[in-house]
C-alpha cells in the first residue's frame, strides 16, 4: 500500500504519465500556519536540472494544496495536495521498439512480473516524480517539527564513487570517532549545504573532486552511486516504538524506499562492528551544563514555550547514533544512506527480450543524470521528516496519556547512599 | 506498537522478569500441519549457552502453541505461543545501587525518558529475550514458504571485528562481484553453517581467527561486534509493495529492530556505490535454461504442484541482490546486517546518575557474552521470513484479484519485426 | 484518519470550500477495464438537485481520474481521482453574524472542540461533499465485485417518517419473515429503483405517500429521516475475518460512518429479538438444486470461468442475513440503516453562542433538503461495495495461500453410517 | 485480523479447546496501578451460570497477567494476559454424528467454507469464550478512562423477547423522548443493574416479566433474543475521527463484533426517523451551570487536576445520543445493541449434511442458554470502553501536538455586536 505513517501518514498516487502525481497527508495537526510557500523550496530542491551535472530537464513541479487549510491555517483535516504531470501522454506500446526489452536494473520487469500490466512508463510507480508527494508531504512534517522542538534536519552528499568525505581510516573504521565529521554534524546547515551546489558536499575540496568525477561518468554516458549523509538535531527524547519499529528500524525503512537505495546505517554503522564495547558504550554526563548554550531553535520552540523539561542526560561520545534500544536519547541522530549507479545510462546494452526468447541490444538515448546523490538530498531530508513526525506524534500521545493518572509511589530510589558510587551490572542482556 | 506485518501479523509480549514472553501470529495459512516440533529448532539455534564463547546460561525455551491448531494442524485462527521465563522475580529496587546508573549504551535511560516507568529489567522490552517471539512467529512463516515455494533462508556470519570473511578490496568493493562469495550463497545451508559452530562462520580458516578473536575480547572483559549475512533463495518473482514498502524498506526495517544492529545493506551495498552503471546493471537472460535443473526444494513446492509458471527472464550478474524497483525479481536475495558490540562488560564504566547530580564508576559484574552475531543468525533468519511472508501473502491476493477479471486486449506487442533488435531508452528516470 | 479498508483501501480528503474533494484508492486489482465512464454513474445518482423535494442545488460533480489507469486500464497502483469544488471560497468569518452560534445538531461545535479551529464550513469533513470519494471508490469496488463474482447491490427508500414499505407487524415484527418483503430483495435493481424517483420507494403507493410526506414537511420548513435498505446478492461465501471484523461488524462501521445515520441492523435485526430460536436457526438445505437456475451474473463472473466451486448448502429461511458467525454464507445480505431528519431546516431555532455566553436565534435561510435518504441510496451501495470487496480481497488472499499447501489427511468424516441421521449437538455456545 | 483499535489495541487468540485464550493490550499508558483484581471483576460477570435461567456451566475463567506491569504498575509495554481451557480435549471427528451435520445458525459451515479446516468446535472462534480476551482488555480501558476522565460506562438489559423496559409509543417512537429513559440513563450504575440478576434489567416489574419469559422458553427447550443499552457518562468533547471513523461508526463495529448481535441504534435511533428536524435538533445551552454539579467521578479525575476546561456548551435535548458529526459532545452517549436467540436450543432441528447430499434430524441433548443478554453486560461494556479509550488516546495526542504551535491570529469572531442575535444559516449541508 502506498501509505507511510501511522500518526501521520501520507497516501501517495501518480505515475510519471498520468494527470498529476500528489499525495493526502493524514493527522497534521490543526492550527499550523501552512501554505504552499512552505513546501515549495524543497519540492525546487528536489526537481531536476540544477546544474549542469544533473539532468537538463526543466520541471516545474508547482505543488498545489487541495484541501485540509483555510485562511493559510492547517484545519486538522487531511491535507490534499498535487503537482500535475506536463507530459501526460502515455506512449502508445505499438510505436516503440523498446516494449520488447525490460530495461536491465530497471523496474519494467518486476513490474510486469507483480501486476501482469505494463505500463507506459516501464516501472509505474517506480519513477522518481513519485517522491515528489514524499518531499510535500515532509516539509509540512518538517514545519512542525521546527516549531514544536526546534528540530533540524540536514542532508548532504558524503560519498560520490570512490570519493568520500570522511573516508574509514584504520584510525577511524567509522565516522563516529572522526573529529571533523562529528564537528561538520553539529553545525552543518542546508544554506551551506546548498553553496556546494551542484554535489552539494559541504568541502570545497572534496565537492570538486566530485564534481570532476561525476563529469567523467556523464562524458562516458555511465553513471556513478553515492552516499547520502543526513544529521537530525535538537530530537526529542523518547521517540521510537519497542520492538518492531525501533527508531532507527523506522529511518531504515524510510530510506530504503527511496528508488535506488541499497544500503543504511546509523552512528558508528558497519565500521562500528569493529569497535569494542569498552570504547563503543557511550558514558552518560550531565545536559544542560553552563556551557552549553541552548540551540536558538530549540529556545524558541513550542516546547520551550510550554516548558517541557528537557533531558538530564546526555552522553559523552555519540556512537550510538542518537538512538538506544530503539529510542531516541536526545543527541544528534545520523545515518548514511547508499545510493547506486543510477540505472539509465547512454550506451548500448545486451539484455533479453520480456518473454526470454531472444537476446539483443537495448540502445540508450537521450538524457540521463549520472548520479541522482545531489536531488536525493532533499528526499532524505524529508523522509527523515515524516519517520520523526510519526514518533513525536506517538510519544506525545501517550504522555499525554500518563499525565492525566495518579501520581505513583516512588519507583526510582535516585537518593541512596550508594558509598562510592559503584553499583553491579548484572549483565542480563 | 509490537506488531510486524500486514498480512502475516506478528504480536508480541513480554519482559525478561515476568511470567512469560509470547506472540500471536495472525493470519497464517489454514490447513498446514504445525507443531511445536516445527519451531523448536530455530528457538534452540537461538538460545544463550552454546558454546564457551556465547553466555554461558542454559535458558530452557521451550515454546507451547496456545491456540490456532489442532491435531497438528493450523485452524487459519491466531495461534498463541509461549516461552514461560524461569527468573519471574522483578528485583525490588530498593535493594541494588544499580538503580542509580542507567548502564551506558542500554536502554535503562530512554525506556525511562520514554515511559517515565523504570522497569526492573531497565530497559523492559529491549531484552534479547524479547526475540523469542520473532523467532517463533519466523519458524511458522518459514515453513510455510518452504512448502509453497521451496523457499530457503540462510543466515551466517560473515565479519567479526576487523575479520572479514568476504573483505572489500580495490578489485571487488562490494560483494557482489566477487566469485566465492556469489558461489557461496548460491549453496550455504544451515547445517553447514552450524557445523562452524560457535561463531557461525562457514570457512575453517576464518572461523578460528574469529574465535580468537572473540576469545581475546571475553578475556580482557570487552566486547566486539560483526556482521551478519543472509541469503534468500527461491524467492516468487513480483514481490514488495510500491513505494514504500518496497522489499529491501521492509527488510531493513526488519533487520534493524533487532537489539544491537546499526546497519543494513543489499546486494551490491555501499560497496556497490563505487561500481558504474555501465557494469551495476544486470543485464537480463532467459531463465529455465537445460542446464539450469530446477532446485529440488522449488520442484516439490505447492507452487509447482500447483503449475504456477516460474519466471522466463532472471539476471546475468546479481547487483540488484534479487530486487530491481523494490520488487523481487526471482535471484537470490542477500544482504548483510551490521551488529555493535555488546553494551554490556566485564569493566568499570564511569558514567552519570539518572538525575545527571553525579558522576560515578559503575562496575559490571556476572556473565556477559562478548559478542552476539553467532547467536543472532537465527534472529535474521526469523526476520526475514516474516517479511517474506507478508510480501508473499500480498502478492498472491492480488494476483488472484486479477485472475477472475476478464481477460484484457493485448498490451505488450512482444512480437513485433525488431530489425537488430536494437531499441530506444527513453531515459525517463 | 480518513482511511477505510485494509486491503482494498480508501483515503479520501476534501471540505466544502477548499480547491478539490477526492480520494486515493489503493490495492484495485490490476488489469481491470476502468474509465470514469464506470464512476459517474453513481456520482449523479448521489447529486443533489434531481428533483423538487431535494435540494435544488445542481452540482456537477464530474470525476477526474488523475492516476492508476492506461488506455483505460487499470495498473494495480493507487487511483487519484478528484472531484472540483465550483464553490472554493472560504467564508470570511468577519462577515457573518453566523459565527457566533454553531448550528444544533450541525458539526461545527464538535469539530471546533476536536480541533481547535473553526472551519469556514462549519464542520469541515462533515460535508455531505466529503461522500462523494466514497461513491467514486465504491463505483470501482462494485465494477470488480460484479466482474469477479456477479455480486449486485442494491439499495432503497424502504421508510420516511412514519411510513414505511414493510412495517412490523404483531406476525411480521421482522421484515424476515415478511414474504412480500423477501421476495423484493431478491428481485430488485437499480433501474427498477430509480424509476420510483424521486423517493427510490420501488413501490407506486408507499412512494407517493412518502411524496406527500416529505412535501409537507418542505412545505412546513422542516425535516424528517427515514430508512434505506440494501441487499447485496451472490456474495461469494467465506467472506469476513473472526472476530473483530466479522462481516456485520465492517457493514455496521461503514453505514454508522455516513453522516446523519443513527442505526443499522441486518437480517432479523431489532425486529429479531422477539423472535425464537427454534424459527429463528436457519435449517441447511442442499444448494444449486436443478429448480434454482444460475443467476446470469454470477454464470458470466470470473469466479464461474475459472471453475471456482459454488458452496453446496443455502438455507431455507435467511434470518441470519447472509452471515453466520461473521461469515458470510452465499445467501443474500440484506440490512437497513437508518437516518434522521436532517439538521438544516428553515425554521428560527434557539441556541447558544460558542461561548456559552449567551442565548439567541439562529435564522435560517435559503435552500435545505427536507430528506436526504433518496441521495443515500447511492452512497450505502458505495460502502456496502467497499466492505465486500475488502472481505474478498483478504479471503481470495486465505485461499490462495491454502492451495499451495500439501494435501491434508482427512479432518471431516462425512461418509460415516450415520444410522438415522441423528446426531447430538453438545450445546457448547 | 484479531486487532482492535488503533492507539489502545487488543489482539485476542484462542478457541475453546486450546491451551488457553487471551489477548495483548498494546498501548496502555504507563505508570496506572494495575492488577489482575482490576480485570477479575468484569470476568466474572460475563461467567456463564450466575443463575438457573443462564447456563449452568460453572467456568472459572480467572485471568494471569503475564507481562507489562511490574509491581502492581503498567510499563507501558504490551500487556499479555490468559485464561487458561479447562477443556483442552479436541473431539476426535471421528466419533461423533455432530460431524455430519453443520449447526443451523451456528458457525461450523461459514468457518468451513472460510478455511477449508474443520475445528472441532464447529466455528472455531465464534465461541463465547473468545469473548474473554475482550472484558480483560476493556477492564484495563475502563480503569484508565475512570482515573482520567471520570468515565462511567453501564449497560444493563432493555428488552427480552418482545418485553421492553421502554418500549416505543406514539407519543415516544425513541426513547430519546422518554422522560423516565433520560432519568434511568443519568443515574444507572453496575450495582443497581446487578441488583436486578438475573436478568440485569433495572426495573423489578418489567424484570420479573423477563424472568418468566425466559424460564418459559427454557422450559420449551427454545430460545429468545433480547437488546442490550448502555450508556457512557462523562465522556470528553472531541472524540471520534472523521469520516470513516466517526464514533458512533466505531461504536456500531464494536457492537456488531460480538456473537449473536443483529442490530445497533444510537441516540434517537431507528425511532428517531420519525422525529421532525425541528424536534430533533438539539439546541445549545451553556454548560457547568450552577444548578449542575460537577459529578464526583468527573471532579476526582485526572483532567479536573490537570485544569483541562470542560466544554462551554452542552444541549438541552440529547437526541444526538452525545456525538455530532461524529464527535463527541460531552453529552451521554446511550446506544442498543439486538442479540438474537441463541443458536443451540434443545429440540431437534432438520436439515442437511455438510456436503449437501442429505437431509436429516441434527437432535440437540446437553446444557444451553435459553437468553444471552444477560451475560453480555459486561462485554457491551468492554467493548464501549476499547472504542472510547481509543479515540481518546487519538484526541489526547492531536490536542497535545496542537499545543506545541505558536498562538494563531484570532479565527472565531465571538463578541460582533449582532444585534437581535439573529444571524443566518446557509444551509450548506
Amino acid at each position: 500500500m502506498s501509505t507511510f505513517g501511522e500518526f501521520f501518514r501520507v497516501h501517495t498516487y501518480g505515475e510519471s504519465h498520468c494527470r498529476s502525481v500528489g499525495c493526502i497527508v493524514d493527522g497534521c495537526p490543526p492550527g499550523m500556519e501552512l501554505t504552499e510557500d512552505d513546501i515549495q523550496p524543497q519540492m525546487t530542491r528536489r526537481r531536476p536540472g540544477q546544474s549542469n551535472i544533473t539532468t537538463p530537464r526543466n520541471e516545474k513541479d508547482r505543488v498545489l494544496i487541495q484541501s485540509g487549510t483555510e485562511f493559510g491555517v492547517t484545519l486538522g483535516t487531511p491535507i490534499g495536495m498535487m503537482v500535475l504531470n506536463e507530459d501526460q501522454r502515455p506512449k502508445d506500446y505499438g510505436n516503440s521498439t523498446m516494449d520488447m526489452y525490460p530495461r536491465p536494473s530497471h523496474a519494467d520487469w518486476t513490474y510486469l512480473e507483480k501486476y501482469g500490466v505494463k505500463a507506459s512508463s516501464g516501472g509505474g510507480r517506480s519513477s522518481a516524480r513519485e517522491t515528489i508527494g514524499r518531499v510535500a508531504a515532509g516539509a509540512i512534517a518538517e514545519k512542525y517539527l521546527r516549531l514544536a522542538y526546534g528540530v533540524e534536519i540536514v542532508a548532504f552528499v558524503s560519498d560520490v564513487g570512490h570519493i568520500s568525505l570522511c573516508p574509514p581510516t584504520a584510525e577511524h573504521p567509522s565516522p563516529s570517532t572522526n573529529p571533523s565529521f562529528l564537528s561538520l554534524i553539529q553545525t552543518i546547515d542546508r544554506p551551506t549545504v546548498d553553496s556546494f551546489l551542484p554535489v552539494r558536499c559541504p568541502d570545497a575540496s572534496v565537492s570538486q573532486t566530485m564534481v570532476d568525477l561525476i563529469s567523467s561518468f556523464r562524458d562516458s554516458h555511465d553513471s556513478i552511486g553515492g552516499v547520502v549523509t543526513c544529521v537530525i538535531r535538537n530530537v526529542p527524547s523518547g521517540l521510537g516504538e519497542p520492538c518492531f519499529d525501533k527508531l532507527e528500524a523506522k529511518l531504515a525503512h524510510a530510506m530504503l524506499s527511496i528508488p535506488a537505495t541499497k544500503g543504511f546505517d546509523i552512528g558508528s554503522g558497519f565500521g562500528g562492528v569493529q569497535i569494542p564495547g569498552s570504547v563503543h558504550n557511550d558514558p552518560f554526563v550531565a545536559a544542560n551544563q553552563p556551557d552549553q548554550p541552548i540551540p536558538p531553535a530549540v529556545a524558541e520552540s513550542g516546547a520551550a514555550r510550554s516548558g517541557i523539561p528537557r533531558p538530564k542526560l546526555t552522553t559523552k561520545t555519540n556512537f550510538s547514533g542518537g538512538i538506544q534500544g530503539g529510542i531516541s536519547n536526545g543527541a544528534p541522530i545520523y545515518f548514511r544512506v547508499a545510493f547506486k549507479a543510477p540505472a539509465t545510462i547512454g550506451q548500448d546494452q545486451t539484455t533479453a527480450t520480456y518473454d526470454g526468447e531472444k537476446e539483443g541490444v537495448l540502445a540508450a538515448k537521450g538524457r540521463h543524470d549520472p548520479c541522482v546523490v545531489p536531488r536525493a538530498v532533499p528526499i532524505v531530508e524529508a523522509m527523515a521528516a515524516l519517520v520523526i513526525m510519526d514518533a513525536v506524534l506517538a510519544q506525545q500521545a501517550r504522555h499525554t496519556a500518563k499525565s492525566l493518572l495518579p501520581p505513583l509511589r516512588q519507583t526510582l530510589n535516585s537518593v541512596k547512599p550508594a558509598g562510592n558510587g559503584v553499583t553491579e551490572d548484572t549483565g542480563k542482556a
